[in-house]
């Protein structure tokens, strides 16, 4: 499988780098674009980006911030500083989704965004400005909207799995989620994993010993399962 | 294979009809208990059971009441007595699920209980109850516990899935079913499909025209394969 760098830029002109894995063989495919949590893109991003490409998709990890693997304080602050301002979120996830949708053997007509953690807003924020996906998927994704976010309608699928114990996602962001969806008329799911934390997919987050993050073996499997069948229903039927 | 009614008694000395249909071909095979709506054991009720049947289990609808087919009036009375009779939910599913305990070919190790409206809350009871179940599963479960509910702990695996939109299960109740789960120390999952309400998974629940119930062909889909998968990992495994 070819596994490369891409840099392209966003329309505010910062310079970006992404990872593109191919698992298309060079044929024609469908296309996953894969959107980062607050630290950046990280090694456990592109280990997911390559298992989505390893499914046969061409898989892209894109880049919000113009830098990868950041420490905690300047990742929390480059997600604030990127949800603040109105409509910058959509515009750097749209730069990202433009890499994939310009590459020859992706099926446009087959594309979905899937996320982690902020990067499980930026897949949501691309369904409520209709850029052109059938699914959004997020795992222990924020569920508050961006400054600047759009109102819909929806025309993706949407599906957010999150952790009970989610600190970032508490009871009343889910029920705001729910209504905004429904407001969109939008196709959407919602699954809670019982007794998990943020972040349960990422096996480096325990060192942080944050409250409420914790990695999850049983979630990260079972979510990852619902995500490719979902993705396998919605891209290749 | 196989599909027969089976006679059997509840320690209240009621007599009961369930369905069986065994799709083991005879050999040693996991085992699932299917537990009805309010309307009692009916024909959709029984094509489930078949069509579980299908996947190689053991499996057998039982009967909570002592009377199929209830019309709309008899089945919500019948319901609203099981719940408020301190136990007695939990006696009656104990009766259907020691039916399939005693078949030669049933692997005891290897049992679900799954669940229908009314249902789901009574696979939920045999979890709460600790009976040798590996797994609850409710579709569109009416999440209220009944009286002498027991506290746990719950040592099945239980996924309930909801419609956003149902009557049967407003917010509070979604978030009293999540503590009563952490209490007890449940592996649990909440599944809630949007723009979705009660019985989503029944189509002759359209004609009786109930706001809020409604079949959905996407959300019946969806919930049927999430619980074939979950079923495939705990049994099968």
């Amino acid at each position: 499988m070819r596994v490369e760098q891409v840099r392209y830029q966003s329309d505010d002109g910062l310079d970006l780098v992404g990872v593109l894995a191919d698992g298309s063989g060079g044929s024609r495919a469908p296309a996953i674009l894969v959107a980062h949590e607050a630290p950046g893109l990280t090694e456990h991003i592109k280990n997911r980006t390559i298992a989505f490409a390893e499914q046969g998709y061409v898989a892209f990890a894109l880049d919000l911030f113009g830098a990868h693997d950041l420490g905690l304080e300047e990742g929390r602050a480059q997600a604030t500083a990127i949800v603040q301002t109105p409509g910058l979120l959509y515009r750097r996830a749209r730069a990202g989704l433009d890499v994939l949708l310009r590459l020859e053997n992706v099926d446009r007509e087959a594309v979905a965004a899937v996320g982690f953690c902020l990067g499980g807003a930026t897949a949501l924020e691309l369904a409520r400005h209709n850029a052109p996906i059938k699914a959004a998927i997020g795992f222990h994704p924020g569920l508050k909207r961006p400054a600047g976010s759009s109102d819909g309608p929806i025309t993706a699928r949407i599906l957010m799995m999150i952790g009970d114990l989610d600190p970032i996602v508490p009871q009343e962001d889910r029920i705001a989620f729910a209504q905004s969806m429904n407001a969109a008329g939008a196709d959407w799911e919602l699954h809670v994993f019982g007794g998990v934390g943020h972040s349960y997919t990422n096996p480096d987050v325990d060192r942080f010993n944050f409250n409420g993050f914790r990695y999850n073996k049983d979630a990260d499997r079972r979510s990852w399962a619902m995500a490719l069948a979902l993705l396998r229903d919605e891209l290749k039927a």
